[in-house]
């Protein structure tokens, strides 16, 4: 199904329009994608929409409506392949038909492998001319939170973290606060708005006892997610109390005493959600089921030793650092000090990193492949 | 002394010239500073020169002997005031004032305190018009070095380290091989050339066992330094025996076995420094002598113990770091386990930092105040 695209400086523009559009809902559409659309006709646009929020109309629907009858004969700019099947909404590919649109520019094909193709097969079988792959790799990135999902099963993962010039996440005597600046702590408060869910381990909502939200204007708090196998957090932690916005999780196992647990699902916007094993969540279990839940994405904020596993488990998909230009040396916690790696060339790789300078902060981000 | 300059592109353009010709010379002239001349009548440079090597004419002659009699009614441009005292050579200032200069503009100040201000009034004396500080903020930079020694008795401290991207210079066994990239690596061989001194405590020598020479072409050898206050390092060492272009420097304490200081005391091309204290060398007592020595920088390149040590007594004024994008995990040692500060508020900062990213590798660098 994938093709080449010769570019087109006037196509392109539209289509970054259509990024645009798509990224004005980021962080809301879980577990849909991003998606924006521009309809055009004469070089002009006539109508333009994204997608807002699952179960609610999609991006075409919303352009086509702009245009009206406008739509004839125009040019359509989608940044994914426009869906072919009945889900809560009828077919967009039906829509672009219904409007006669001359021609479909398309960013890249749905991602999932049991559709991908249909709704441009739809589209082509109508006489709509299409083209496919025009800025395919930033739409892969714009949407690499439903990528990750749709094709594994598995959430995006994020691992955040905050360390100092010489690797550590707190001093000796367990002294965090503060390591980054103000720039990157506000940061983070995007980063909480952008992602479905927050997660820590026991440690650190009982040694920071962190309220977890999101304190933008306007910002969405995540679902909070804490993993617990000994279920040690007290239920007057901050975390437990802090939104009524969106629930808190606690993931724990076997281990957890039966009267503490019974004391935790009488909690309100509290869920407990226990797993049948001994003392340990099982982290790639737990990530399947928050992808069931339809949260297709996670913020993991630590700590370290819980980070370790996680990429142990080849769960992480990025890394955000923030790396305070400080030192404090000593034998203090490092951001990753669950994972036990012996031979340096063994060690795992951050591919495509990014370094930015926030306010004196060094900002870090790449991939784990 | 410090005055005001109002640049003037045709001024500064000269200067920079004079500040190329100074560098040529990075590395070669301690403890002398680096210093450029430019000689120009009617917009046209009639006479270059840079100080090459201390106990060879400075920088004003070899521009002077250059311009000839095309100096009379010039203007010299030198990174540096002119001296006014007969060290190894005859005063600059009295050459300038012969030659009959018209104009002479300086960059900086002498940095010693006990003779800046000299040159200046000897040229001003002599009726020729002296402007002070175009570029100052530059010719302090290059000459970080030289205002360091000349203006605390201290060698300028550079500590080099490579790290992981979660902050460990050695996996939990001791592997370290390898953390940065060759592009980063061959930068520590620019580094080696560029100071007098590299410097590591006896658990690098003895566990790297490495050779700490210079592996450009054409490089310089530093003096190698071994911090080895209960004199453990073996004899056979290759840092003992890999050059005979420098010699290797023990700096040990009372707590030497007197037998193996014995031992060492006849190798070739090796120095014992024995200190009167108990296990531990005096840092700053150390530093003071390889000043008095003429050896005015020095390249920390490890342990973190030492480094640690370093920073706590304030030695150490640039940080270059080299941050390698991949994770290990797990307790092995940080670059300043050596440094035991309680209090993140407490954190000892690295100002003015720079980044960038070498092949894959972030490289940072930065200073202590």
């Amino acid at each position: 199904m994938s093709q080449t695209y010769s570019s087109d400086k006037i196509d392109e523009k539209f289509m970054r329009r259509a990024f645009e559009l798509a990224i004005m809902a980021l962080g809301r559409t879980s577990p849909n994608p991003l998606v924006g659309c521009v309809i055009v006709h004469d070089d002009q646009i006539v109508g333009e929409g994204y997608h807002h929020k699952a179960g609610t109309p999609h991006a075409e629907v919303h352009a086509l409506a702009a245009a009206g009858d406008k739509a004839h004969g125009a040019t359509a700019y989608v940044t994914l392949e426009p869906c072919s099947h009945f889900g809560r909404t009828p077919p967009c590919a039906d829509a672009l038909i219904r409007a006669q649109v001359h021609r479909v520019i398309i960013a890249m094909e749905d991602p999932n492998p049991l559709v991908a193709g249909q709704g441009i097969n739809r589209l082509r079988e109508a006489g709509i001319q299409v083209e496919v792959g025009l800025l395919r790799e930033e739409a892969l990135l714009m949407n690499e939170v439903f990528v990750k999902a749709i094709t594994t099963g598995l959430p995006f993962v994020v691992y955040k973290s905050a360390m100092t010039l010489d690797g550590k996440i707190a001093t000796e005597t367990g002294d965090s606060q503060w390591i980054s600046n103000e720039a990157s702590r506000s940061y983070v408060h995007e980063l909480r708005d952008r992602y479905d869910v927050i997660l820590v381990g026991s440690e650190t909502a009982i040694h920071d006892n962190p309220a977890l939200t999101c304190r933008l204007p306007n910002g969405k708090d995540p679902i909070r997610l804490i993993v617990d196998g000994m279920l040690r957090i007290d239920e007057h932690a901050q975390v437990l109390n802090s939104s009524k916005q969106s629930p808190c999780i606690i993931a724990t196992s076997r281990s957890a005493s039966e009267e503490k647990l019974n004391r935790f699902k009488n909690l309100e916007h509290v869920e407990v959600w226990q797993y049948d094993v001994e003392r340990y969540v099982p982290l790639n279990m737990l990530m399947r089921d928050l992808v069931h839940r339809g949260w297709t994405s996670v913020l993991l904020e630590g700590g370290g030793k819980l980070a370790g596993a996680f990429l142990q488990e080849k769960l992480i998909d990025k890394v955000e650092l923030f790396i305070a230009p400080k030192f404090i040396g000593g034998n203090g916690p490092s951001p990753l000090s669950g994972l036990h790696i012996q031979r340096m060339a063994d060690a795992i790789m951050l591919h495509n990193i990014n370094v930015d300078i926030r306010s004196g902060d060094l900002h870090v981000w790449g991939y784990i492949r």
